[in-house]
């Protein structure tokens, strides 16, 4: 008997789950439910049917866990709580200062309903919370660092699309490797924004935009970039199209930390992501947190949980004397 | 109120463990028990008291957490069953291929006493088991590698000590480097066991040994070294003991997976651990075991537990909405 999921929205996360899903064997998609019209969409997956969004509460009983794959702005803050009265459900919230109300109000919702919610999952927040979480309470002693990239950031491509004489925009963010070596050899450095990551900007302009105009409000726009080390390079509408239409991403959790007598020893633990479609990964994050809250909620597990609140097992198809076997 | 800790053992494990409960602010180290004499032993930590072993089951009241540092091959085997009767307690039980049959007699003393254990706690087995299921679960089609060190390998430096004519030795497990840069490329090489590890041996022989004989036996030793590519360097006395006196250890669990339509996306997960102590490192990980096992004891969650069975947050001093803001 199957995990009975529907996706609701269908962009690039919805997209990704339905991959996700497929390559689940424990899992089957149902269905899609979009605020688009229906018949404009044409999933891969044969046999899932595509509904109006305003009649998901329809099927409460043709699903066991409704994966979110909405937006942080706007959609989760209402949905996640909306269908947490009804559904199982798993979101990748990721607007970091909100997640404690975001929480509450999940609680509420899918505590009241006995049904359990999984919230923020992804890998940041998400794998990256745990691992850092992890890693210092072993480690209580030492200096944590996060890397993001080399990768697409979204709200730093947007920021440069709406310069005047800008037609489109991409933004990498790139972890700069001789901090990354300094922090590996145990050295317990401290690193300034500056020191830590530099951004590269790919500007298709206007024709006769002034282009060291744009060039400057890049490089001094507040917050996005002004403590940043940050390139510009113009280039046309095709290029970017045919080069930078990925959405890679990655990075790097790393503890450096002290034990023994005398801080004697020095002890690393990295965490690290490469990406090519951060997306597609976050859904493939969000498919095994929905199959814990399938797990946990037959267990009577029930309201908001987030990933530092699921034993390991639970993310797996295997369970008990089986995953000893196959992990210790 | 501390977590009271008990230590059973004062070897390398036990001497970790000392330093790695005073690092943390809610635990509070009691007791030593010792098979040795009890006078013979002085622990840095003021105020603890060392008793003999065949004494500790008089000590069930004033403990919260046994802690076993004791050996895999005779000791824990016996110990974690015989004290999960009387005590929670926590091991690094770590020969992978008796953990089945070690849990199912750690679990029925557990279940039957109301108390919590938590068994083959470290890194391997323990991180890199948890770490590999998370990645194993979020990423189903792909390859996984696993390459140990830049460390001491216990096992190997003990075979070589048992050739004629060597005096003592020190054996490091070494990952191959372009092995390691072709899994972090993503081209998810088969690589077979000569290409993964190298081996390095520093050997102090006896005088007028025949060094070349030995060589000879060691690189070509069955299962320990004639499947590696092994070098043998032979030292002093002195020069083993100035420096190849460490226990450095640590490893990599990488996983390299597809994801999307057609596998269109390559995904890299990759835990390392670069450690200067493994003794240590270890015995820190047993300290936010021996937390683990102390809060689901308080609430219920009792019998046998490995990694793979404990929520992250439950390592952790803090809790509740307090993780989700300092993690999420």
């Amino acid at each position: 008997m199957s995990i009975r999921i529907g996706i609701m929205g269908y962009g690039n996360l919805g997209r990704g789950m339905e991959y996700a899903v497929a390559r689940n064997t424990d899992m089957e998609l149902r269905y899609i439910f979009t605020r688009r019209n229906p018949s404009s969409i044409k999933p891969i997956t044969t046999g899932v049917e595509v509904v109006n969004a305003d009649d998901a509460i329809n099927y409460t009983d043709a699903i066991d866990v409704m994966v979110l794959c909405g937006g942080s702005a706007t959609d989760l803050p209402v949905q996640t709580p909306l269908y947490a009265k009804s559904f199982n459900v798993v979101d990748s919230f990721d607007t970091h200062a909100k997640i404690p109300e975001h929480y509450k109000n999940v609680d509420e919702a899918a505590s009241s309903s006995g049904k359990t919610a999984v919230i923020s999952a992804g890998w940041d927040p998400g794998l990256f919370s745990m691992n850092k979480l992890m890693a210092e309470t072993i480690l209580p002693h030492g200096s944590s660092y996060t890397f993001w990239g080399y990768g697409v950031s979204q709200g730093h491509s947007d920021a440069i699309r709406h310069i005047n004489g800008v037609v489109d925009a991409r933004q990498y963010t790139v972890p700069v490797q001789a901090a990354l070596d300094a922090v590996r050899s145990g050295e317990n450095p401290m690193l300034d924004t500056r020191q830590k990551h530099t951004r590269e900007c790919y500007v298709v302009a206007e024709e006769n935009a002034d282009l060291s105009a744009i060039e400057r409000e890049i490089v001094t726009m507040p917050h996005y970039f002004d403590e940043y080390d940050t390139t510009v390079h113009f280039i046309t509408a095709q290029a970017l199209s045919d080069e930078h239409s990925g959405m890679p991403h990655g990075g790097f959790v790393i503890r450096s930390g002290k034990t023994g007598y005398e801080n004697g020893s020095n002890q690393i633990i990295e965490y690290a992501l490469k990406l090519d479609s951060n997306p597609e990964f976050t859904s493939s994050v969000l498919t095994i947190c929905a199959r814990a809250a399938y797990k946990m909620n037959k267990e009577g597990m029930t309201g908001c949980k987030t990933i530092l609140d699921i034993p390991p097992a639970y993310f797996s198809m295997d369970s008990g004397i089986d995953l000893i076997k196959k992990y210790l």
